[in-house]
């Protein structure tokens, strides 16, 4: 039985951790830290009906009062920050989903750990998912250079390409020579058919009603392709990289930024 | 028993008819056309073992010879032209693979069409295939406005989008309002990400080794899309087409331009 | 604008069809009809932020009271049937949701609509893009006899092949041959590889969690491949086959049975 | 540039390498090995225009005339395992395409390999983009323990599931704990329509004309999916691992069974 605090119960992240942690047999909810609510338990609140976890607002009194062996941390970069190195202090292993985390902090947040000797994760990005389609396409395309992504998002999405595609890109870059994919004399009869230029592959951004967010890395060789795809359909897609922190940060002893370190 | 004469037997598409003829048991191939070799038989060429079809090298008189009922040309714009006239005046339906007919050709051949009362079938595209994609498509857009084309080729092809793709966006255009995908904000980050843009709707290339021909159209709604893919993998892709031609234009008692028109 | 009335509006389906109606520019939520709540409007319950509309426990009194275009009932089979009927009687165009119309009730129904000149849409399902899915999957059979069906859903799905499976299975069997697809030799070296067979095809059901409801047909002839997919992500899906409904109920002058009979 | 020789250059995969080597600007075809036309050169024969290599129809004389860095053997199980120990006694690296062999001779072979401190290569499948799939597919199960195998082939086929699909499985099933996936209620209204049942995962088999070999491996989660799929067009496509096999070869000093064991 593993024993978690979860700070930030309300948001959108948060309402999903307590109704993941709470479904999950060997996961138990010692308490919640919310900014409000002090003294009240979750069953007290709208949406989270029979789960009695205790409310703190602060913390370290938190700490003190309740026996925890994990932090998940789903509020804010600033609160993140801080709430890691408390969890730390005590003994308590953070697991903080959000970003803005500078080289120093991660560097004193290590020093920490491992003289506590217990672990810590930090992770950008829970979606375990996408993390695996990024890995493998960084692995892949040492076999196969000739890449193309395609990306496809709600037409709400402002930006293209999406952060996943360029961070996908990058990785390949990373494994592979440089060099110009396509036909050295191909051309566009409407400009943008081919797509984002990077590094010599292309990038592809599709923005549809009714998409909610998808990903596809489709690898070419003679004869034959190979494609990683990922489908994310809702917020609970971050919640299978949740659970699989929780497992993990039990047996590090040290701090890991980004769970693309984890997979083996 | 459908009797078939095919002229340009020794072209990449005339080889695959032959075969497909050959092959199929309601059909017999009578005699081909070709440049050369008169009065020889198929058998005694490279690459036919065994098809005793007599060569001719004038339509006339192969026509003048043998009974036929189709004729298959898969010659050249010129020589199509002028074969599907000639095997009209002697009462033999011509099913036309090639391009190049002006209106007045068209015209002309039909006028003959209907007073023999016979068929004929002029095809740009014998990929059915293709040609059922862009009909639902079309019948799609009318319900979902909303769509993208992701056309995929191999590396080697030159144009971006493909004929196909564009001939897609045109259909879709005719039966939606014309009107902008994707959010009024939406920007680059780098250029071409969002495709090329025909009347409001975007289409990406992707070109890869490895890749045949292939196309999917996919339509957004409320939490919903639809997917209209087509894979071609090689050249025999077209006799499906080429079957349903010689099949259709036995009962047909004018002409047809476009297999389009066909579909039911 | 059309005038509309929503019974049943705080099922899963009606709270969707109450935000479709109140975010559409020419739609108006004149009143819905709900089995409590009498006098109050939406905006006094719980998740109808703003929604001024009046509630009504009894259609007659509802309609004698406000003008109204169009019925959208999302109750049960029982109560739809007759809320289909007093509609009719006061000259409001009926769109219904719900099954378990007998062939009598059907007939009296359209009797009553023929009289009174207007347009009545009983859908079995509203998910226009299934509804095309279904529609291709029989056009592309005439041309593709070879075809098989994968449908894929979440893990917590009883019944396999899906009902939309069987219902495309019916479809393709009516407009080809009966035969048996597959070599005549081939086997199954595990028991139930080869999926379920319905007349000559194959059905193949996929479960796993994280999945919504999706469904893929794909045809096979010589070296290409046609896929028809329909992919739905939640229950908005529903939505553009009520909006489509509203509209067209309104250009009608008869009862339509299913939404398959509107699509051109 | 790397001097090659192939054993068994008119076979169809023996074509292929041909080919290959003949256009990849660092590999050269110093000799082939053929059963007949000793004395002669490739040219001589039909299908290797201006490919001047000449042919031995005695692996040990080939390597005492011509000055060889490997051999790519394409041959017969038979000739491959007398060839691959010819090649290492020569100091030539073997990658050898043939099955049969068995652990005295893997032994045998390896034990040479490391004497003469050079590398060789034994592959039963030189389809890297497959063995790819494989890989990722085995990584994948240890984080998303739900997965459906679909895999894709011509009609032409005999066996289901094929065996691609079987080791995949396989390999899935080394990494997860065994459990039956789906709902412990559901039932097959069609038998067979849940597909195949392989340690409690399913596998499921289209056979279509048009398809040539496909394989996708669904993963489930909360929210999301994780899919990898593989397609085969051609021959061609074990070409990618034969020019992977001889570059890796020349760096290896032992004997490698199997390209899964050389992909990171």
């Amino acid at each position: 039985m593993i024993r978690i605090v979860i700070a930030g119960p309300r948001g959108r992240m948060g309402r999903e951790a307590v109704s993941l942690v709470h479904r999950t047999e060997h996961f138990n909810l010692v308490a919640v830290v919310d900014r409000v609510n002090e003294g009240k338990t979750l069953a007290e609140l709208d949406g989270f009906p029979a789960i009695e976890s205790p409310i703190f607002t602060d913390l370290e009194r938190c700490l003190q009062t309740v026996q925890a062996d994990v932090l998940i941390d789903l509020t804010t970069p600033e609160v993140g920050k801080r709430h890691a190195e408390v969890a730390l202090r005590y003994g308590v292993r953070p697991v903080v989903g959000t970003t803005g985390f500078t080289d120093d902090d991660l560097a004193r947040l290590t020093q920490i750990a491992e003289e506590k000797k217990i672990g810590a994760i930090i992770a950008p990005n829970f979606a375990i998912g996408a993390i695996l389609m990024m890995k493998f396409a960084q692995m892949a395309a040492k076999y196969f250079p000739h890449a193309e992504i395609i990306e496809l998002h709600h037409d709400q999405k402002l930006d293209a390409p999406s952060g996943t595609a360029l961070k996908t890109a990058q990785l390949i870059q990373q494994v592979r020579s440089s060099f110009m994919q396509g036909h050295p004399a191909e051309k566009e009869t409407i400009e943008g058919a081919r797509g984002a230029l990077y590094d010599g592959m292309r990038i592809h951004s599709v923005r549809l009603p009714g998409l909610v967010a998808h990903q596809e890395v489709i690898f070419g060789g003679d004869g034959q392709t190979l494609t990683i795809r990922h489908d994310s359909f809702n917020r609970a897609s971050f919640m299978s990289g949740v659970r699989f922190s929780v497992e993990t940060v039990m047996k590090l002893e040290t701090l890991v930024y980004g769970l693309e370190h984890l997979i083996e």
